[in-house]
């Protein structure tokens, strides 16, 4: 009777994730129904105030709810809201979103919160790490490639003309809540393109739950404890290499398999979601990593093909010539690849693998062989399915 | 013999004052002639590559030398200059400063080194923070005030439409080179208003310090060992009361002796420093907080007026009829104290003296009691001197 009284809008019990990062450990929450509990669980974290940082699309249909949830635990709100898509991912926006919550008044103690997709968590989470040197930020992602990938790890930032996230900073959230339901209203190809990111945790070191994902693919999209599942075992294996490896010096470029192709095709197309959005440059990225992985005789060529087939099978791109109007050359794509943060030394370093689930990182990788395997990939693939 | 064969650029004997922050921890070194010895030391930082940010008055003047230095030690070195003033610390300077550091080619291990006042090693601070989610820096602070306040720190940032330095991070230097000679470039107000932030050290916590700055003031502006002393001696004073309070949780605030006064003067005058430079207004906040302290009954009225005529005395303004135009009326300057990023929980945080040498922290001082102090300073000074 009394949780009853005490909590209308409780939502059914999540999932919890807890990502154990000393004094800057939280935990993520994964169930349906959690945007209409939000306020009393934002307002348990002591804040009087919260900023919330979101997209024009996304405050369309989730603003009202969460400001209602805000408002009703006893919260000042405010609501600073930017353009859907990369392109907010600027300067110009960051000074805009800076001037909001400094605009909301919001003090050390209280919390900006990031609703929305990646977009809007690296670029509320990058506002809250530097306003005021440093405010405490709550993530509700809203898309699937959000809530696996960006709710664990702590990177926020901006892109720069010179590439995407090269300015930035580590800025841990204090409470993720990941809301499954949400998704219900994603588009088909961006919720496919954030199944890639939940694939990924498979490949790079756990098959059986690589084996699952393309089992219960029709379960995951239709939503439920499948989808939930997904979700919750990809923070946690995030979570596991994050913890290992915070900032990002070590085995936390696991996390990167499929992104040094991906980021270096993204900057092809100019970041221009309607010819290519992030989840399937990684899909193409994880399928080139594979087939190079082979070319180097680290893995066997019957299984890159399998990975590509398999990723084909979920309707994910796995080929330069997937991407419309072309993906570049193979020195286009080489001086991207040169320009991105992962560069140490001059020298390129990319996430190779012996197997799935066996991923590894490999520094020091020659630029020649990298041109060979674009040069056969631009030509046709270097691997053909068996 | 052999020193002096493998260091022909080698300066006299600097004075070294450690900073203990752990993984963090770096050294400053103080003395004649640190400029032309720079590149063996910032070489032996193990960077390769040094992205050296400046503003075009330092650059005619140091930009050359440095560079001179850097390459002699083998470093590539690539010049970001931006305009002199505070006008500089923005999101569009941000913006240009971080793609000059990637269009250099910075990568983590190399270096961006701040050579300048204030603001460039702040804007440079900053920028060095974010880029890559974290470049080592080197600051060459070439102003007193940049070598007493912002060498000792780890502060960084840029200013909003809503106040100074409200958007930034922390991230300590790798290494401070405060050359004492390029200050004899100083235009003399300019070393006077540093001197502010010098004595300042004596006002919060060693009485006899702000004796000495007071007799060696002469020798302190004709360089040589009493000038080194004095900013070697700051940061000591600053480095130990960092190290207590890293992210200025606590007793850190100390530091801020006069800076609530004198910030909300600064943005009064809109940091235009033909009326105002940053000394200038911490010389007229310290003498207020002394004449507030007295109006309190926590130190005496004596002791309040001596603080105003001994800087009075080394040419400081200490009222605010002597800023040119007015400093703004006592609800304008309490409103722009609100809006200061010192503010918790909607109360106003002032440091305040019980003596010389004798400050504290002094939470939730009732906004009243400052709108009556500041209503009688407008009128002519709330204590006069004995």
């Amino acid at each position: 009777m009394t949780a009853v009284t005490d909590s209308p809008a409780r939502d059914v019990d999540p999932v919890q994730v807890h990502v154990p990062l000393g004094e800057r450990a939280y935990d993520i929450l994964v169930g349906r129904g959690l945007l209409a509990g939000a306020g009393q669980r934002i307002a348990a974290l002591g804040a009087r105030a919260a900023a919330v940082v979101t997209d024009d699309t996304v405050a369309a249909l989730y603003a009202g709810p969460l400001d209602a949830a805000l408002r009703g635990a006893g919260l000042r709100v405010s609501l600073v809201s930017v353009a859907p898509g990369e392109g907010s991912k600027s300067f110009g926006d960051l000074e805009r979103v800076c001037d909001g919550i400094l605009a909301a008044r919001i003090e050390r103690g209280d919390l900006v919160v990031a609703l929305g997709g990646g977009v809007v968590g690296d670029l509320a989470g990058f506002a809250a790490a530097i306003v005021r040197r440093g405010l405490r930020f709550v993530q509700i992602p809203t898309t699937l490639l959000a809530q696996v990938d960006s709710s664990v790890g702590g990177k926020t930032g901006i892109n720069s003309r010179h590439g995407k996230n090269l300015v930035g900073a580590f800025h841990q959230p204090s409470l993720v809540l990941a809301d499954t339901a949400v998704l219900d209203t994603l588009p088909a190809r961006e919720f496919r393109a954030g199944f890639a990111e939940v694939v990924k945790y498979g490949l790079i070191a756990d098959a059986p739950f690589f084996d699952w994902c393309l089992e219960h693919w029709p379960e995951i999209q239709a939503g439920g404890p499948a989808r939930d599942h997904a979700v919750a075992q990809s923070c946690r294996a995030k979570a596991k290499v994050v913890v290992a490896d915070e900032r990002e010096d070590g085995e936390r470029a696991l996390l990167n398999l499929g992104h040094t192709f991906g980021h270096a095709i993204e900057r092809q197309v100019a970041y221009d979601s309607r010819r290519l959005v992030h989840g399937e440059g990684v899909a193409i990225g994880m399928a080139l990593a594979f087939r190079f992985s082979a070319q180097l005789g680290l893995c066997s060529p019957e299984v890159a093909a399998s990975v590509g087939t398999r990723l084909e099978a979920l309707g994910m791109p796995t080929e330069l010539a997937c991407v419309p109007g072309g993906a570049g050359t193979p020195d286009e794509l080489l001086a991207a690849m040169y320009q991105d943060k992962k560069v140490a030394g001059g020298e390129l370093t990319f996430i190779l693998a012996r197997g799935i689930g066996q991923s590894f990182v490999a520094k020091g990788v020659p630029a020649d062989n990298v041109r060979t395997f674009l040069e056969a990939e631009s030509r046709g693939r270097s691997i053909r399915g068996g």
